[in-house]
C-alpha cells in the first residue's frame, strides 16, 4: 500500500444546515476540513496509508479534531496539541443564484503560530512514496512557510515525489511576505503542480498571455517538474456547474471527459477530492486514466456533504469509466 | 436613509422540515410572514427605516412575532398587543410535480378584529417617503379595510408615495363586502400598483381581453397612478420555473431579463421580495434599473428558506448586473 | 369501496438524514417499508379497504410497525406478533453522479420464520376484490413461497382478481430453490403481471430475446393472464430520470405519457406507488386511463419521502390528466 | 377483549423541543391529543379494542390527527372529516420553578362545530363495555352538550357502564350556558365520576366545606353513581411531584401508594393516563388494585413524552406491585 | 418607561445539543451572549427600554448577533459595525458530577479593537435612568477600559445611577494593565456593585479576611456607593445548586429567601438574571424586595436554555413571592 | 505509555433521542459500542496505546464502526472486515420509574461467525501491558470462545496481567455450551475478576451462600487471580442511582466512596468505565487509589451520553479526589 503525506492546516467547520443563511440559523453543522487533510482523507478511503502534519490546540476542540482525523482514516501521530486557538471557516451554502460564501476566522492559530522546526522529518517521511502541499500553507506565517520548505527539502533528498496545489488566496499573505519571495523555491522542489493561469502570475507575480505560455515557461524553469494540472468549472448556478480537467506534460495533453454537474450537494473540497484522485492516479495508472480518475473524484465529491470525500474507490472507479447512471445498488 | 411604512397582517408558518407531506411530519418549523412585512423586512435588511403596522396577540407567540419583525430591522413601536388568536399558515413545501400546499387559518385574528381608528397616522407618517399595503389587508374586515383608507388618505395628504399589491385571493372576502365595493377607492390613492390582468379583473369585477386593455384603463381612471407592474411565471414544477417582469408607465415599457430557476428553495415571498426591490429600485433608480433590481431580488428569494429575502444589496445588485454564476465568496 | 390485501415482509427502513453517507452519518430515520405494503398504503390512502399480511416481532418495535401501518390506513387485524428479529434495510440517499446505496440485513426475521399455515383465509378475504403479492415473498424461505401459493389459490377460487410484481431480487432466494422451481405455479395463478423481460428470465430460467417475444410466451401459457405491464426508466442520474408505462393485454398496448423528472426526493418505493395506481386505475378506469393513473402515481412518488406515496387520488388525477405545473396550492 | 368508546376533541399539540420557551423556539414538535382520546390510547396500547367519537377539518392535518389515532390503535371508523379548523393548542414545557404554559386556539375547530345528531350510537356501542366522557366536551358548545347527553342516555339504555371525568376548565363555557345548566343531567348517567372538590363546586354551582361533603351528596343525589375517584398532587417544582389517589365507593375508601416523582418529562396527559389505568383496572380488577393500577398508569406516564401513556400492561403492573428501580431491561 | 444602557462584549455561544460533549458532537446550538447585554436582555424582555453598547464585526454573522439583540427588544442603534472578528465561546454543559466546560476564543475582537472614543455619549445617555458595566470590559484592552471609564464619568456627570458588576476573571486581564490599575477608577463612580469578597480582592490587588471587611472598607472608600450585592451558591453538582443573596447598604443587610435548584437546565447567564433582577428592582421596589425580585429572576434562569432571561415581569414576580408550585397555567 | 488490548464485539447502538420510547420515535440516534471496546476507549481517551480485536462487516456500516474506534483512539489494525452482518442493539432510555430497555438484534454477526484462528497473536500483544476480556465474548459462539481462550493463554505466556469481566447474561450461550463448560478455563488465566454472586454462580454452575464464600473460593482455586472487584448499585429509578466499589485481595479490602447519582443522563456503558478505570488505577495507582479512581470513572460515565466515557484524566481525577461541585470550568 503507498504511503502519503500531507502538510497543512485543519480548521472547524461551521455551517447553518439545509440552505439557510448565516443570518437565520439557530445551529451550525460541524465537520473538520483543510485543503491539504482533504486530500489525505480521499486517499485513506481508499485504503492508502497517509499522515498528516498540522498543529492542533491542547483542548476538547483540538482533541475532536485528530480524532476525525483518524474516524477519515489518517494517522495522526505526528500532530502536536500545543497552546493556541481553533482556526475556524463559517460556510453558508449557496443555491441556484444566490453564491455559497466562506468567512475565515483563521487568524492567530495554533498551526499558523506553530514552529515546526523541530518535526522528526526522518521519521514522517520513512518509506513514504508521495507528500502533498498547497500554497495556502506557506500563505499563513514564516514558521508555515519554513515548515513547507523543509518538508520539501527533505522529500527531494528522499527521492519522494511531491505535488502542490498553487491555490493563491488573497485575503491570506498577512504576514509581510509576499507570493513571489516564497513560492518559487518551493515549486522548483515540486514534481506535480496543481494551477492555472492566475495561480502562476499571483505566485510569480508576472504576466502570461495564456495558460500555453504558462505552461511553456514552467517546465523551461523548473525541471523536476513532471505534469502540469488544471480543472476548468463553468459556474451556472451555485447548483449547476460543468467540469473537465487536462494532464501536461511537457510533450502531451490528456484531458478528462466533461461532466453536467446539476443538483450539486456541497462544492467545498471538490478540488481537494480530485487533488487525492489525482495522486492515487499517478501512482496506480497512467496519464490518460489519472486524469480521468481524477476528474470523477472532483464531480462524484460534489454529491457528499462535508468536506471530505467519502466514496470508495470502486464507486469512483464506475464513474470514471462512464458508469454513471444513478441506480439504485442492491 | 429613506423611510418606508408597511401595512397587513403577520401569521404564524409552520412548514414540516424538509420534503415531508403535513400526514408524515413530526415537526413544524416555525417562521412567521405576511406580504406587507415581507416587503418591509427585505428593505430593512437593506438599510431602510422601516415601520409596520399590524396588531399581535397579546400572549408569548404574539411576543415572538414581534421580536422576529424587530431581528429582521422593521420598527415594531407602533404594533399593539391586543387580545385574540396568532393567525397561521401551514406550508408544506412542494417538489417536483407536486405543488406546495398552503393551509390558511387567520379567520378570527387579532389583526382582523384589530380597530385600528386610534392609530396616530401623523407620528407613524412622520417623514416617511413610501407607504406599501395590499389586497390582502382590505380583504379580511371592515376593520382592516377601513384601517388601509384612513392609511392611504394620510399618506396621500402628506405627499408620500403609495404602492399597492392587489394580489386578489379568492378564499379570503369572507366580512360581506366585495372587492369592487372596496378596492377601487385605495387604488385611487396608490402611485404604483402591482397587478396582472386577472387581479384587475376580480377587484374591479370588470372584465378585459388582453393586458393592453387594462393598462389604458389604468392610467385614464387614476390619475395618480405613475406605474403598473406585472411578474410574468411560467411554473415547469415545483421546482422549476421562469420569470420575468415589466414596468409600465403610461407611454413607456420596461423589461427585466427573465430567469430560469432551478433547484427552487422556498417560492414563497418571492413576490413579495419583488416588491421591496420595486420600491428601493423606485426611490433609488431609474425605471429600467428599478425593474431589473425588483426581478433579481424576486429571483434569488426563490433560494432562501422562509418568507423573508435575507439577501444584501450586494447580492442583488449583483445579479441584476448579470453576475449569477454561483461561485464560492470568500 | 373496493377491498384489496396484500401480502409480504415490512422492514425497518434506516437511512442517514439529507445526502449524507452511511459513514458520516450520526442518526437514521425511522420509516417501515415493504413492497406490497407500500402498494396497500398507496390504495389506503385513496380510501381503499387494504388489509396486510405478515408477521412482526413480538416487540415494542414490531408494535411499531403495526401502528406505522394502521396510521397509513391499513388493517392489521391479520398480523401475528411472534417470536423473532425485525427485518432491517439501510438506505443511502444517492444525489447527483453517485447511486442510492440498500444495505439488506433481512434474513432470519420473523416474517421469514412464519408458519402461515394456519392464516383463516376465508376470513381474511371475505368480500375482497384484489390479492397482490410480489416475487419477494417465495424468495424468502420455503414457508413464504407456501404463504403466497396458498393465498392465491383461494383468491382464484373465490374469484378474486390477483396481481403480482415479479421483482426478482438475485440477492434473494437463498433457502434452497431456484426461482423457477416456485415462480410458475404462482404465476398461473395471477391476472395481472407486473414484470420486465429480465424478470421473466429470472423467473422461468428461460431466455428471450425481446418483450415481445416474452408477452407472446405468457399469454400462451398462462390462460388467466389479463395484463402485462412494464415501466420503463432511463436514470441520467440520481436525481434525474425519465420513465414511461405501458399496458398490455393479449391484443392491445397502452402506453402513458413520458415524465421528465428532476430533483428527485426519493426514488425508493416508486415502482409500489406504480403498483397500486395500477390496482385503483384497473378496478375503476379502462386500460388507457389506467395506465396513465398508475404513471402518475409513480412520478409523483419521486417527490415523497420515505417508502409510500402519501398523495391524494385527487394531487394523481391532475397530475395524470397533465397538470403538472407546481403552482402554489392555497 | 374489552370494548370501550370516548367521546372528545383531539388537537394539534405543537410544543417547542427541550426546555425552549415560545419567544425562543425555530420549530415546533407535533403531537395530536385530547383527554378523552388520551384515555382510549392507553386502554388501546393495552389491547382493549377502542373507537373514538369525534370530528376533523377535511384536509391533511385533520388526515393527519386520524392517522395518529389509529396507530394509536383507535378504531377510527365512526369519526367524519367536515369543513372546520383544526383546534390547536401550544405547549410550552416547564422546568424547575417555571411553570409548563399551554395557549389554547380551539374555538370555532370542526369537533365544536360539529353537529353529531345523526351519529348511528347503535352501531357505535355495539357491544360496548364502557363509555368514557369529560366535563371539557360539554364545555365547548351546545352540539357538544347535545352530543354527550345522547351518548350517556344511549350508553345507559344498553346498560353499559359510563365514566366522567369532570375536569373543570374555567377559560371554556364560552358558548352561553353555565355548567350547572349541564353537568347535573351528565352526572346522573355516569357511574364512575373523576372528580375533586373543585370541580363539584363549579359544575354543580354549590359549595362544599370537604370532600368528605361532596361525597354524601354525591351518593345521595346520584343513584347510579358506584365510585367517585380523586388524584391529590402537590407540585414541588415542575420538574419534582407527589402523587397518590383515592377511590370512593359509597361505603369504602381505597388509596393507593404515594409517587415521589423527579425528573418528570412530560405531565401532560397524566390525568388522562390515570383515567384509562382506572377504566382498565375497574374492568379487570377489584377496587384496591384498580386504583392501585391507575395510580401507577398515571405515575409512569410522567416520563413518557406527548399526550399518550405508551406503557405495556406488563410497565404499569411492575409499577403497581412496587417494582419500580429503573433496572435496564435486556 | 425606565431606559436603561448597558455596554460590553456580545460573544457568539456554540454549544453541542443536550448533554453531548466537544468530542461527540456533530452540531452547535447558535446563541449570543455577553453578561451586560443579557443583563439588558432581561430588563428590556420587561419592558424597559434599552440600548447597549458594542461593536460588531462588519459581516452577515455580525448582523446576525445585532438582529439577535433586537429580537429581545435592545435598541441597537449606536452599535457599529466594523472590521474584525466575532468573539466566540464555546459552551460544553455539564451535568450531575460533570462541570459545564467554557472555552473562550475572543481575543482579537472587534469589539476588543474598538476605539470607542467618538462615540455620542449625550445622545446615549439622553434620558437615561440607569447605566450598567461589569468588570468583563476594562479587562479586554486599554480602548475597552477607556470607554468604560469615559461611560462612567458622563452617567455621574448626568446624575445617572451606575450599577458595576466585579466579576473578575483570572484568563483576561492580557493587555498589559492589572486590575487594581484600572479597577479604581471605575468603582468610584458606581452607585451598586455586585462583587464577593474574592472579586474586591483581585480588583483591589488588597486581602481581607471577611466580606464585613470588604464592606467597611468599600462604604468608607466609595463615597458614591449604595449597595453592595452578593449571591452565594452551594455547588452539590452541574444540576443541583442551592442559591440566596444578600443586598447590603452601609446600615443594613437584606437578604433574600435560599432556592433549592434541582434539575438544572442551563446555569449560564443565570448572575446576568440576578443582575438584571436588582436593576429592576432598585428602579422600582423597595431594598428588601429588589433583592427578593432580583433572587427570583437569577433562580428562575436556570431553567431557560441560552444566555437569556426570558421570563415575564409576572413570573419573575410569582416567584419572588413564593409561588413556585410548578402547577400548568392555561 | 502503557499498551492495553481488548476483545470482543462493537454493536451499531440505535435509540430514540431524548427521552422518547421505540413506538413513538421517528429517527434513531447512531453510536457503535461493546463492553470490551467501551473499556479500551476510556483508556485511549486518557492517552494509553489501545489495540481492539473484533471483526466487522465488509460494507460501509462497517467501515463507519472501526471508523469510530479510531476516532476514539483506539488502533484498528488488527480488525478484519468479512462477511456477515452488523450486529445491533436497540436502546431505549429509561426515565423516572420507566425502566431503560435494551432490544438486541446481534445472532448472527460477522463477529460471532469470525474465525479467529489466524490472528497474529505474536503481533498483537508485542510489548503490550495488559489484555481485557468479558463473558460476553465466549457466550457469543464456540469461535469467540476458542478465540477468547487463545488470547489468554498466548497473554499469559508473556508475562501480561488479564483482566476479566464476567458480565453473565442469560440471553446469549445460544451455541450449545453451557457457560461452566467455557468460563473455567478463562478465568483460570486472569488476573483479576470483575464480577458479583451472581456471576460466579452462573458462570461456575454452583451455589454460593455469600460473596465471602465466593472469595475464598476463588483465591482457592485461581492461583493466578490477584484481585476481585464488585460494585453495588442501587436502583431508586432510572434517574436516580446510588454506587460504590470494593477490591478484594485475597487478604484486604479496598472500598471506594459512595455516589448518589442523581439526573442521569445515560447508565449505558458505566461499568465498562469502571472497567476502564480500574486497569489504568491498577496500572498506576495503589490498590485504594485505584478502586477510587475507577469508582468515579464509572460514576461520571452517567453523565456522557453514549456508551464511551469521554472525560479526560483530570476530570476523573478530581471527582475521584473528592471535588464534584459541578461549578463552570473557564
Ligand atoms: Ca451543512
Ligand atoms: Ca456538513
Ligand atoms: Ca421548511
Ligand atoms: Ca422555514
Ligand atoms: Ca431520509
Ligand atoms: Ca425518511
Ligand atoms: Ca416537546
Ligand atoms: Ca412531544
Ligand atoms: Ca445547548
Ligand atoms: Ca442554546
Ligand atoms: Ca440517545
Ligand atoms: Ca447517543
Ligand atoms: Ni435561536
Ligand atoms: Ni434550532
Ligand atoms: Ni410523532
Ligand atoms: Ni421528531
Ligand atoms: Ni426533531
Ligand atoms: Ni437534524
Ligand atoms: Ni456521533
Ligand atoms: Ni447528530
Ligand atoms: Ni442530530
Ligand atoms: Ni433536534
Ligand atoms: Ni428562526
Ligand atoms: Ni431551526
Ligand atoms: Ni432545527
Ligand atoms: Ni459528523
Ligand atoms: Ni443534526
Ligand atoms: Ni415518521
Ligand atoms: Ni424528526
Ligand atoms: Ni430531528
Amino acid at each position: 500500500m503507498k504511503k502519503i503525506v500531507t502538510i497543512g492546516e485543519v480548521m472547524l467547520r461551521l455551517s447553518p444546515p439545509g440552505n439557510q443563511r448565516f443570518f437565520q440559523t439557530h445551529s451550525f453543522d460541524v465537520e473538520f476540513g483543510g485543503s491539504e487533510a482533504n486530500v489525505g482523507a480521499a486517499l485513506a478511503y481508499w485504503g492508502m496509508h497517509v499522515a498528516h502534519i498540522t498543529a492542533f490546540p491542547d483542548h476538547e476542540i483540538g482533541w475532536a479534531a485528530a480524532g476525525q482525523l483518524r474516524k477519515n482514516g489518517i494517522d495522526t501521530r505526528f500532530i502536536p496539541h500545543i497552546p493556541g486557538r481553533m482556526g475556524v471557516y463559517y460556510l453558508e451554502q449557496g443555491a441556484m443564484q444566490r453564491s455559497s460564501q466562506v468567512i475565515y476566522d483563521r487568524a492567530g492559530s495554533a498551526f499558523a503560530n506553530f514552529d515546526g522546526s523541530k518535526l522528526d522529518w526522518d521519521s514522517i517521511l520513512d518509506g513514504v512514496d508521495w507528500v502533498h502541499w498547497s500554497g495556502i500553507t506557506p500563505a499563513l506565517s514564516q514558521h508555515c512557510a519554513d515548515l513547507t520548505l523543509t518538508a520539501l527539502k527533505k522529500a527531494n533528498e528522499k527521492g519522494i515525489k511531491v505535488s502542490g496545489d498553487l491555490n493563491y488566496r488573497s485575503n491570506l499573505w498577512q504576514f509581510g511576505k509576499a507570493p513571489h519571495e516564497i513560492m518559487p523555491a518551493l515549486m522548483e522542489l515540486t514534481h506535480v503542480i496543481i494551477a492555472g493561469t492566475r495561480d502562476f502570475k499571483q505566485c510569480l507575480n508576472e504576466d502570461y498571455k495564456s495558460f500555453t505560455e504558462v505552461r511553456n515557461m514552467a517546465f523551461d524553469r523548473y525541471p523536476k517538474l513532471e505534469y502540469i494540472v488544471k480543472t476548468d468549472r463553468i459556474s451556472h448556478s451555485s447548483s449547476n456547474n460543468t467540469i473537465s480537467a487536462s494532464l501536461y506534460s511537457k510533450k502531451k495533453t490528456y484531458s478528462s471527459r466533461s461532466y453536467e454537474l446539476t443538483h450539486i450537494v456541497d462544492r467545498v473540497g471538490t478540488g481537494d477530492a480530485f487533488g487525492g484522485g489525482l495522486i492515487y492516479g499517478l501512482l496506480h495508472l497512467g496519464p490518460k486514466d489519472a486524469i480521468e480518475f481524477a476528474m470523477a473524484a472532483g464531480a462524484i465529491k460534489h454529491s457528499v456533504p462535508g468536506d471530505i470525500l467519502l466514496c470508495s474507490l470502486q464507486e469512483v472507479q464506475e464513474l470514471a469509466a462512464g458508469e454513471g447512471g444513478g441506480k439504485i445498488k442492491r
